[in-house]
């Protein structure tokens, strides 16, 4: 998932001064309510080499009451670490109730590092992270709060900073030759830090990545999330001692600002000429048809799972991908508002009902992200209902593939002008009108709370084995070329390894 | 734990029948109360061939409305089923709002068959539990209660079962061969059964272990627990409604009849002659003491847990324990109410801290078992946070001696009789007065609270890594040797492994 980030946000010097002149009193604030409240909390720093972590907690620590808090430094195991269970130590240094305990680097390094060395397996590599979570779950169960920031900067970025460090005597001596060799295998390292995130990111102690290339715009986003995490607690524990459930309304609004950006990202201008869209389709639906008897034959069961904006030609891609195939071995299966016997069990019944057997292929209209999408902007689920899900999800899709099945998941994205393009011409076209009716203004009318609650679908379930494919719409042409493309792609590497 | 586990409990006619005279207008009411709420319901029956799973399911359906439950008999894996992932045949099968699915086995089988077949690696079988406490956690997340037994006979009841059904033309098809095998290496069987149990037993779903002996117990003991949990389930979604805390005080006590009774069943008589003792202890320690620089040059690291009854003798015991001991390599960690700064920690943190490093022996007298016993029956803590403590004790051991700890726990048993005793003996010594308080006898007063929280605590964290060790202390020389016998050979036994 760490590829999907935008690392070119910034902020410029008069933004920046006046965000903090704003936040810096709530902070101090909020330290004085935790420690009132007797609300204990880890604020744990992770990322990248030269990704700016110890000024990000000075920047931190400036506004609190140092009587307050503790920073931790966790460096290499040594010798007397060694005579002990790993997480002892940091059980150890778990907060008292009201202080801050920050860690520059945490438990997470020690067992990602062994896992970018090669000197763990991968069984216990998810052994050693299930311990990780159930000692977060262990800590937010009895009242702490953990904040898990990852500061993420390219591999350029990166050397840059190294150079720069070099070039002075003062500093040259914090660049090892190790962080050279992880310099040049940075796109190796790249899967490791994504497991480590998708593996631990959990409703009770989520990830936030820190696009970290501007020091400012990383600051401020630091800081502002935790003081809407803080804010929240606090409120929850008030309203706990009032016996209200929590209402969001006294917490604030997130800044949009903060949020990933992923769909700001995509190059929406890519673009197939009718001439080279319609040699390139031939090639692949020739090949898919070959590759569609090949799937029965080796029973591997393929899950195509379709989301996209209203009108960015879901319908027109899923119908290029099934010319091709042999009716008898897929199925298109749309997903509309559950009906009354769907609603009464676990929103994720209909979808395990709906797998496909081994050897077949279904292809979802719209997916199980439901409840990550509509059901959050339309608030026909809780807010800790659709915070659960990404991992709910995570784990039904974990399961799929661990048993071979091929899991792609499109997310079509068209952007708002387009949209409304397609929108009015529908409208124009009697043979079209059907497909647009007032719900598809009304959704349009929410279009930025949607593009916030798809930012972070896709950051938070991008898995190894299950990874979102953003398809630029804007071009039918391009999109129904990169669904095929990506289509064949991933059937053949599934072939390939269960020859 | 099974092997703890009294199977001799019955019930008379007269006392069955009333019984399900009380109890079956209760459950019928409470059916049409989770329909009216909404709330459904799964009952898990897994245990051992002819332990009387089919009898108790009838039972159970007896008194409900026809309409609103469903038995599902989970015979072995089809062909159609290996087309798709394990779980989704149980995620499809999982009950609508307000209705009650009864599994006669569940996919416990499966991956329990596998295990006892060795046809799975010990990673896998994990990694199959996991699968299966997480789908149990997303459906108690969304509301769903779900209810576990597991029918427990012994070896040789299940043959006379075996042989009572082959008498008879009618039901000696029942009786497979592989019947009789699974009677034959019944012993072996137990520690899968107890493993199961162990990484299945959750604060959300938790395992009850129905003694199955005697059918009018076995079938008492079932519905009774399924009263318990439908009530307390329907009192807390209609508080919920409210917006209140659950109080306990709506759902009524429990009957001690139906406890595991672990206590009840220890023969308090045995003892030694003062010359068997002496002999015995003198040879014992001088074991120990070679053993223990066994110990620290192998850097095994040793925990030694004492809980047990007041004056039940912990303190004579570690003091033949730590006679023969280097004093440089080992600690006796008494355990009390918790200071200032422990209290604004997490429970555990404590005992984190003092964790002993390899090759050292910590030995605590009274131990992070007060989350369950002590802080639970005087109502220190919550009882969400007690009936979580199971569990993360489980974790924390799992931790500790999957790095090689050797880590045993002793409870020191005597009867209430013995106590009265052994307290009028201390108030009348002069030297010994100290050792008796007034919460001594206030505790007493409160046995009965004690000895079930005890039984449950034996029960649910006794695993094949950290076993109790129930020690028959009414005689102290017997409980004395038995402590010391029990220490040397878990150290022996971790020393050939280690070698």
């Amino acid at each position: 998932m760490l590829e999907k980030i935008n690392l070119d946000k910034s902020m410029t010097k008069q933004e920046y001064k006046e965000f903090i002149d704003g936040i810096t009193p709530r902070l101090a604030l909020l330290q004085r309510q935790c420690k009132e409240e007797r609300i204990p909390i880890m604020v744990i720093f992770e990322g990248w080499s030269a990704s700016g972590k110890g000024t990000l907690i000075n920047k931190l620590i400036l506004p609190l009451d140092p009587r307050g808090f503790k920073v931790l430094a966790i460096s290499e195991e040594t010798e007397a670490d060694s005579f002990y269970p790993y997480l002892r130590k940091y059980w150890i240094e778990t907060p008292a109730k009201g202080r801050i305990h920050i860690f520059d680097q945490s438990y997470y390094r020690g067992v990602t590092a062994k896992a970018i060395n090669g000197t763990i397996s991968q069984e216990e590599l998810c052994n050693d992270y299930d311990d990780i979570t159930e000692f977060e779950r262990q800590l937010v169960d009895a009242g702490t709060v953990v904040i898990k920031f990852f500061l993420h900067i390219s591999k350029k970025e990166q050397k840059k900073r190294f150079q720069r460090l070099e070039e002075k005597k003062a500093t040259a001596w914090r660049v090892k030759k190790r962080d050279w060799k992880y310099n040049d295998q940075y796109d190796e390292i790249v899967p490791f830090f994504d497991e480590m995130i998708a593996q631990t990111d959990t409703d009770y102690a989520p990830w936030t990545i820190v696009e970290a290339t501007d020091r400012r715009y990383a600051t401020a986003k630091m800081l502002n999330t935790i003081v809407m995490r803080l804010q929240e607690q606090v409120e929850e524990v008030r309203e706990k001692k009032r016996h209200k459930p929590v209402s969001e309304a006294h917490i604030g609004k997130e800044s949009s600002r903060f949020m990933p950006g992923i769909l700001n990202n995509v190059d929406l201008t890519k673009d197939y000429t009718k001439k080279e869209y319609q040699e390139k389709i031939k090639e692949l639906q020739r090949k898919l048809a070959i590759l569609h008897s090949e799937l029965l034959r080796r029973r591997i069961p393929v899950i195509l799972a379709f989301e996209g904006w209203d009108a960015a030609g879901k319908g027109g891609a899923i119908k290029r991908l099934t010319q091709p195939l042999d009716p008898r071995g897929y199925e298109v299966i749309p997903i509309s508002a559950p009906n009354d016997e769907e609603r009464s069990h676990h929103y994720l019944w209909r979808f395990y009902k709906a797998i496909p057997k081994a050897g077949h292929i279904a292809i979802f209209d719209r997916t199980w992200y439901g409840r990550v999408l509509v059901e959050r902007v339309e608030g026909f689920c809780e807010k800790q209902e659709y915070k659960r899900a990404y991992n709910e999800i995570n784990r039904m899709e974990e399961l799929l593939t661990k048993e071979g099945c091929v899991l792609l998941k499109f997310w079509l994205h068209i952007d708002k002008a387009e949209q409304e393009k397609r929108f009015v011409a529908r409208q124009e076209d009697p043979d079209k009108q059907w497909k647009i009716t007032d719900e598809d203004w009304r959704n349009r009318s929410k279009w930025d709370q949607y593009e916030k609650a798809v930012d972070e679908m896709i950051l938070r379930t991008s898995t190894g084995n299950a990874p979102w494919i953003i398809v630029e719409a804007n071009s039918k042409y391009y999109a129904r070329i990169k669904v095929l493309e990506s289509v064949v792609k991933a059937i053949e590497e599934a072939i390939k390894r269960k020859k």
